[in-house]
């Protein structure tokens, strides 16, 4: 496969520089679709699992949702703030608290529900339709071979 | 292809979520092979493009390495402190500044150049030969077709 490349020759071969790239590129889409909302993707991923499996403690939703405890003890305070997650103490373990949606955070998350899917949507539709369907199990395969990984806040600047 | 997901079902369908992880995941290998460096990904590409492209001014290096021009100026602030980059004003207008690599920045790159590389070729290892080049090949075709998105600076949290 031939293709006219704007980007530079050595960054362009490098896959950690285009997995920033596209990382971007998704951000800017769901910034775009979902501005009227006031949520990032990973406050989104946040909802969604809170919403799938409600009652995890703060640790197993960090871990579902691929970030490391503190940003997700961060994130979970601020959406119980907007009133959209609620944390109740564990009955086991007052120290362990236990995460679950709001009827309101229910409610924003269905609203966001298409313009999401479009942000997502688009982040692969310059691929025909099979080659999209092979790209994502491409990167599933990734993602759960190196599930491990990166989990630790990191240094971005 | 059929693959056991330890990823939440929800959220592994969602190309912006398993592209937001892949790049956490780069980021820890990066960081993993690069520690003795001090030097992050988005640094090292600016360092690589400095010195493919000497005397590019920073608005043409911020679209060559993908970041907006606030962030760019940042970063090549910190690296010409750290004696990595030299910034000269254009002779056809001063306000501009032209961005190379000093010889530290030179050596420093050269030293960095397999430690990176392992970073890169960890980031895709778990893929099969002919499917890596195939991820590759897909990953470079959507950022080429969406090259002009994500360059704003993007709430993150």
């Amino acid at each position: 496969m031939t293709i006219e490349l704007d980007i530079a020759g050595a960054l362009a071969e490098r896959p950690g520089f285009l997995i920033r790239r596209m990382h971007q590129i998704h951000l800017a889409l769901f910034a775009e679709e979902c501005a009227a909302f006031d949520i990032t993707p990973v406050q989104y991923s946040i909802m969604t699992v809170a919403d799938s499996q409600p009652g995890l403690d703060q640790a197993q939703l960090a871990y579902e949702v691929g970030v490391d405890r503190a940003t997700l003890a961060n994130v979970v305070a601020r959406l119980e703030t907007k009133g959209l997650l609620r944390r109740r103490p564990s009955v086991s373990d007052k120290r362990v608290k236990l995460v679950s949606l709001s009827s309101r955070g229910a409610a924003l998350l269905e609203k966001m529900l298409l313009p999401v899917q479009r942000a997502h949507d688009r982040t692969i539709a310059a691929l025909p339709p099979k080659d999209r369907e092979t790209f994502m199990a491409l990167l599933m395969r990734l993602v759960n071979a190196e599930n491990d990984y990166g989990r630790a806040p990191l240094k971005l600047g």
